[in-house]
């Protein structure tokens, strides 16, 4: 099966409390296909990227099953830049800086050898761009999950809603989900926005885990306790990538598979944090992710009988 | 096997963003009551209350298998009054009103018949009180369970160490387990803890769930989402009362059964939160407490299969 990510591949600037980075590769297309690459091949990578993204890290991509077709590299512009500081909680950061650069230009076009694809991730983007995407498939792919954040919600809330009626699942944090239902409590939360398009709900709550709702079911998968979280960046991306990558390599959209997608993100968001950027992500093979998916088995085993 | 509950039983009054009530009863010891005498009996009450608390709530008590010799009633005196106000998010709240009233003169005695327990559950109380209470038990109970708060780790840290070290389980909550510890991750924080005396730690994070440690080991119970969280008053005793009931029903203190017992405490706060106070405690039944426990088992329950 054959898997489309779509979004940015960037340079980030990251402070936390443990340390800082100058500049290093980020971005969500770029977290999605380290993590998703685990799981099928081929990722169908679209982007935008400057003269400065480095080849180094392409043929990384590369030699992971990453076709790079769908990436237009602009040579008189540089990559889209994201700089920011994380607070003590590591919950909460500000940015510092965001240069667009290429992202400004923006408007992918999917490449013909991508048409025949069976999933579509659309990592965080403007709903515009998400749903050109989503249009110029011919055949509509059998499954599309899509990301997106509160930035959108407060500048492009109408495009967000024709994007939304397109997709089959939608990630947020659960911050953006009280945000865009206007809902406190995310059980109500999760009813409105799935009247909005999603069927499949999957709200992000960081170190407290992840809730997939659809119709009247709810899947609970915690987030592993950590001794120490690094650097967050990316988990968010990473989680969608191992969910999506999961997906595509069984081929089964049924709930309970998406279950076991929802585990299988957790563990590699878990990897992720554990160092700056995607540099764990690229260290970990099949073993370590299976040691991973073992611990959160473990986690939250339980056996009880109703007697 | 029997169950002593040491604790306050008080009258609180209570503002939620979803209403406010005038005086009704709670108090930590009557919300491990209402929950664990649905599992076990009897429960060996220690309390203190004033002349104004009403003997109807002593019956109820009474009628559920809750013994009352170990409650000392003061004639001349008002039993014990907080009144909260709860924010919009309800994991917050701001005490209005602290009368500590006939709580000034507790010193309990436990009577001769309370002295085979094998189980023993000290709700949040000044920390030299339950040390006291455990002293005077001849024979070790098979099980101390011990809650506690920030309050007493600002103003009896010393003490609060002492009893610490009488304990096999501390219950407490995120914030008051990085405060007991100096550690912001609960990973470290529960190691630490562990080290202060008891064998097993629960960490509870409310409307996240609840974490269990012991040793190198870690389970992970969720909440349930709920759509209306009307007031969380007393849901941490009711917590811990389905929980010390659980173990004290089954004589089982493993850890595979302490991760049932979380199950049933969770189950039973979910319960706790509905109505005002203890009300809705009083409602259910064995068939509703099963109904919830297997609401859990779905909300968690993945197969995966490592290939």
């Amino acid at each position: 099966m054959s898997l489309i990510a779509v979004g940015t591949m960037a340079f980030d600037a990251i402070e936390t409390p443990f340390g800082k980075t100058d500049q290093i590769v980020g971005g969500s297309a770029t977290y999605v296909a380290y993590a998703a690459s685990n799981f099928v091949k081929p990722i169908l990578q679209v982007s935008i990227v400057g003269y400065d993204f480095p080849q180094a890290e392409m043929d990384e991509l590369k030699k992971r099953g990453v076709q790079l077709e769908g990436v237009e590299i602009v040579k008189d512009k540089k990559s889209f830049f994201w700089s920011g500081k994380y607070h003590l909680d590591m919950n909460t950061r500000d940015t510092l800086v965001t240069d667009l650069n290429v992202l400004l230009d923006f408007n992918p076009k999917l490449p013909e050898s991508y048409q025949d694809a069976e999933f579509l991730m659309l990592g965080n983007l403007d709903p515009t761009i998400q749903k050109n995407v989503i249009l110029q498939m011919r055949k509509r792919p059998k499954l599309i999950v899509m990301d997106t954040m509160n930035f959108w919600m407060e500048i492009a809330m109408p495009q967000l809603m024709e994007t939304l009626k397109l997709v089959d699942v939608l990630m947020v944090n659960d911050s953006e989900a009280r945000q865009l239902s206007g809902e406190f409590s995310l059980v109500k939360a999760a009813k409105k926005i799935m009247q909005m398009g999603p069927r499949y709900l999957i709200i992000k709550k960081g170190e407290h885990g992840a809730l997939l709702f659809h119709e009247d079911k709810v899947f609970f998968a915690p987030a592993l306790p950590l001794e120490v979280v690094f650097d967050p960046t990316g988990a968010g991306d990473t989680f969608a990538g191992g969910f999506i990558g999961h997906i595509a390599k069984t081929g089964d959209i049924s709930f309970e598979n998406m279950k076991r997608g929802i585990i299988v993100g957790s563990a590699m968001a878990s990897y992720c944090v554990e160092k700056f950027g995607p540099e764990r992500l690229k260290e970990i093979n099949k073993a370590d992710i299976d040691l991973r998916i073992q611990e959160f088995v473990n986690l939250v085993n339980f056996d009880i009988e109703l007697v």
